[in-house]
């Protein structure tokens, strides 16, 4: 704790540390030209009626915002610290919720705006309670449910929860305590009132004196930017990572706010600005953007209902610039499909012989992957699950890609289920690259509870989905799956080649076998031959900044390493067995020696290559096309 | 005009007919689900105050949903037709803020909720104006705002002005009005204490007659869903496009229906629903998703505040099984860069010689590409500028694909704006993509009208930036740009070859000129002859779907159909000038000819071919990867 006196001098010393964001950034330079605008403006006056708060310098002006990923813009006295007052009511609210639910808090106190002024001692007396946490009886209700055993207890665990929001330690003002104590008798009328009626249970001098401490923490309009952005980021706090509230909780803070926040002001505000915000006497008001961002404000003129008047003005230009009204219309539901494709459009990573490329071309069972995006919710998700319904008389497989899908919402964990459950597994839904949602979307743990028929198949990446679907379609067709050791004449690099030339490429040929995961080639190696599988398969892979990537698969028919017929080559990618792999080396000395008396055994597997790799050139430009 | 009786008979043909869309997806499924469970609640009672409504059928209930896109969902009795009653008020206001405009209309009626019942006689004394317009009171005040010069043309109006909303001719059943207009006494007295106090200035029946009218408009859930959908569509019918009112006035309409359209349930239904509504005595209830979808119910047992009770039932369960609620957490601000890759990542589609090349994988001077997707308001736009602003002392030219971008919103605009003003120009801006974007967005206009200095490029596409960018960086590069006629030894195609080989080529080539937009290959053409550009530039486009796309473009010293080198060939794209050009073209037929003296020259070539289609691959694969 420290003294009123000790923090004054304090301020002085920071007061000409330059902001940096303030001139870095368009958003700093128009906070400070909003300051400029608004600091002529000196209607209103400064608070009174606790003669502590009568001390503040009239000219102070600071604002600052917080974006629910922690970064902080801000303008003139964004760092001096004042004493919260009411600004506290949401997070004391929040406090009761989490400790004591909601159906226990609801019983202490309602949720009806009461159009009076906040310091008003109408209380809803059908439901035994105060009208709402906003005013001082409903705040005061609210105070007794903090929990701690001690009065002691309960004070640090106050500032501790304060502090959570605001990502840094906070600090009760002694001098506005003691104020507060010794002039609060409206509040000591309503604390003893609300005790009559049972409304609360516990000494009135001890709630009030928790109740007034909690007024009097002190904050600048940083830390009340970022307790903002902490409920504007669904509880999280931006700067130190920490979910303090829990998201539903956050939800019934924001509804109170946006209902009761601003006194009797409340459907104007909602009219003019449409953010849940709450204001105190000592001239702050903090506004929350959900998702977006949290705006806090400092000048101590209040108007006559008790708001900051820079304040409001500050809140209004600041929503209708960024059109942050809640009601502006936002959402963009039709951008959660970011990309549809077929497997005929986008084939697997695995290089296929054209016989096969043929057979995967003309397959009619398709597959789909509808790649997502963003955040799902119901809106979004309704446009997903009305194209999986689309599709699913229509296709085998659907693969939904999760990879840019930043949260999964519970309602459209919902819409997912229920759709899953009308589809009776067909056709087969796969999710891919489901990895990388925050856990708190629940959505595994929903999908995997489904009934054994209906329960997707969850895969690590779209590339496998894609491979795992051709080869069954290539099972099921009547090309030859070349299982058993191949010969000459059946690889594809030696097509057209007549019978003479294929007898002599005998003296050019080893035969080599590799275990599971061992590397066949490595990058920067000199190129002396190049490869056929005969049987398994093997992954090209290429490594860069320090991380192995698969760019590709080769099975049986089908080469690797064949650049090396070209002259001067190094190998450019790591080749390793998937399984115990058989292979052909092709010397590329001998192959040239042989060349000298038949050309077109050089020409012709020149020629295949050309084939070969053009056609994974317009796969490429295939899947380019389907991607943009 | 029709009768109820009439009406009642259309009715009972209609509920016998089957509603695909219940069975047939799973969001009807839900709704059928919902509608089983709740049919049971037989709690509250049918309105009589108005003998008409206790006609209804205390059984019915229909619900309905309409999304942003037009997509309905429905259930139950949703095509019942039943009179609107209060559900009107919110358009009837919408009505009065298109026409006469903000300021006059807050001096006609206030925006402040009241905690008072819907019929209440209290009015604003201070303001001179009944509190607000969701209150009967409120609603005749509004009512005398709606334009036309006879009472005919405003009921004519009025009933257009509603079935805009609804997106189909509305009437009015005129036993409801007879039984409004007989038995409306308070209503009545309300008015005349308005034109007592001067809130009203015109003959009060005269105003009771239209509000009466407005009440008594028929609509079923199915109507009133789709009204609601057009609210949630910032204005616009899904079904038939008409903006009906301003996305500003849908703001208005929404704030006011959040704090005041359920009556002194108000505070509760914004916890515990958190979407702005409106309900009626007929029974009906009707809740707005903004961005997402319009929801309708109709049961005429209402609870003792004038609600339905499985109306609100209904409310509750949906908003909570999908998450709804207006301060549930669902903004996703992080997903507005769908991408970002540089100029060494991604080129432009034209083929470039390996020197070429190499300078524009070396330049230092970068050119970066960021995709924007989605939604572009202040959360999702604050990323990025902020990402503008980090990359802007690092790069050359600083590209914005809007290519995804569904919808720049005014905050947006205003924070671009501001960001491009401290920008001084540097570096290079370029904006593409930008033409599919709705033009009530103002982008273009806010940027074009910025001063010249800062003002940013605008190109239809982000190849076209690539091109430009890239040609810039050759053009100050020290490499040849092969602006004059090429010696064959110049040619990438043939490099390797001797002297004597390349003499040799002079029989089999010959020069062919052509005009800007003249077609040199027609895919599908045999393939006699493989061109080399010595001049000027070509694309390269294919034809799918009867769209002409172009693939890539090839200037001087590069080949194109040079496939036709490999047997069999038919041409698989056009090729068109893009300026007038000069191509040297080599005769297939004749190059074999040569072969089987010099193999060589065929090998040497077919190489060449594999180097610069390896490269293009191996770009295309960065790009699939960048883009991924």
């Amino acid at each position: 704790m420290i003294s009123g006196m000790q923090r004054r001098e304090r301020y002085h010393v920071k007061i000409g540390s330059s902001n940096p964001s303030a001139t870095a950034s368009a958003i700093g330079v128009y906070l400070a030209g909003l300051l400029e605008d608004l600091r002529a403006d000196e209607t209103g006056s400064v608070a009174t009626y606790i003669p502590e708060l009568g001390k503040a310098d009239p000219r102070a002006f600071g604002i600052c915002i917080a974006t629910v990923d922690g970064q902080v813009y801000s303008a003139g006295d964004f760092d001096l610290p004042v004493s919260i007052q009411s600004v506290s009511k949401p997070f004391l609210y929040g406090a009761a919720l989490q400790y004591c639910g909601r159906e226990r808090v609801l019983q202490q106190v309602g949720v009806e705006p009461t159009g009076e002024t906040f310091n008003s001692i109408v209380l809803d007396e059908v439901n035994n309670r105060p009208f709402n946490p906003m005013v001082n009886a409903g705040a005061i209700a609210t105070t007794e449910l903090f929990p701690g055993a001690t009065p002691q207890a309960r004070e640090r665990g106050m500032v501790d929860w304060l502090g959570q929001f605001a990502g840094r330690q906070l600090e009760i003002d002694l001098q506005v305590f003691g104020s507060e104590h010794a002039t609060g008798h409206r509040n000591r009328a309503i604390a003893w009132m609300m005790l009559n009626s049972g409304m609360i249970a516990r000494d009135p001098e001890d709630v009030l004196d928790l109740y007034f401490k909690q007024c009097s923490v002190l904050v600048s309009c940083r830390d009340l930017a970022v307790m903002a952005a902490t409920l504007a980021a669904a509880g999280r706090n931006p700067l130190t990572g920490l979910q303090v509230l829990g998201p539903d909780n956050v939800r019934d803070v924001l509804s109170v706010m946006s209902t009761c926040g601003m006194y009797d002001y409340a459907g104007q505000w909602i009219f003019d600005v449409g953010l849940p915000a709450k204001s105190g006497v000592s001239g702050l008001i903090m506004a929350v953007a959900p998702g977006q961002a949290g705006l806090a404000v400092y000048s101590p003129l209040l108007d006559a209902v008790g708001n900051s008047v820079r304040g409001i003005e500050v809140c209004k230009r600041f929503a209708r610039d960024f059109a942050l009204h809640s009601f502006a219309d936002r959402t963009d539901a039709s951008s959660a499909i970011r990309g549809e494709y077929s497997a005929r459009e986008v084939s697997s990573k695995r290089i296929r012989s054209p016989a096969e490329a043929t057979v995967l071309q003309q397959a009619p069972p398709e597959l789909v992957v509808l790649e997502l995006q963003g955040l799902l919710y119901f809106g979004s998700a309704e446009r997903v699950v009305r194209r999986v319904a689309d599709l699913a008389g229509r296709v085998d497989t659907l693969v939904l890609d999760f990879k840019r899908v930043a949260m999964v919402d519970r309602g459209a964990v919902g819409l997912l289920v229920r759709v899953l459950r009308t589809m009776t597994g067909r056709p087969r839904i796969v999710l891919t690259e489901t990895g990388s949602l925050p856990p708190e979307s629940g959505l595994i743990p929903a999908l995997e509870a489904l009934p054994e028929e209906v329960r997707p198949e969850f895969l690590p990446d779209t590339d496998l989905a894609l491979e795992r679907f051709e080869e069954r379609v290539l099972e099921t067709s009547g090309v030859s799956r070349r299982h058993d050791k191949l010969s000459f004449a059946a690889l594809d690099i030696f097509a057209g080649l007549g019978p003479e030339a294929l007898a002599s490429l005998q003296s050019a040929v080893s035969s080599f076998r590799f275990e599971t995961g061992q590397k066949i080639i490595s990058a920067g190696d000199e190129a002396h031959a190049f490869f056929v599988v005969a049987r398994g398969s093997v992954s090209i892979s290429l490594t860069q900044g320090g991380r192995s990537r698969r760019v590709g698969s080769v099975g049986p028919g089908q080469a690797f390493g064949e650049m090396a017929l070209l002259d001067g080559g190094r190998r450019s990618a790591d080749v390793t067995a998937d399984v115990p792999v058989l292979c052909y080396a092709f010397s590329v000395e001998r192959i040239r020696e042989l060349a000298a008396d038949r050309p077109e055994i050089l020409t012709c597997i020149l020629g295949n290559m050309i084939v070969s790799i053009s056609d994974r050139l317009r796969r490429a430009n295939q899947q380019i096309q389907a991607m943009g």
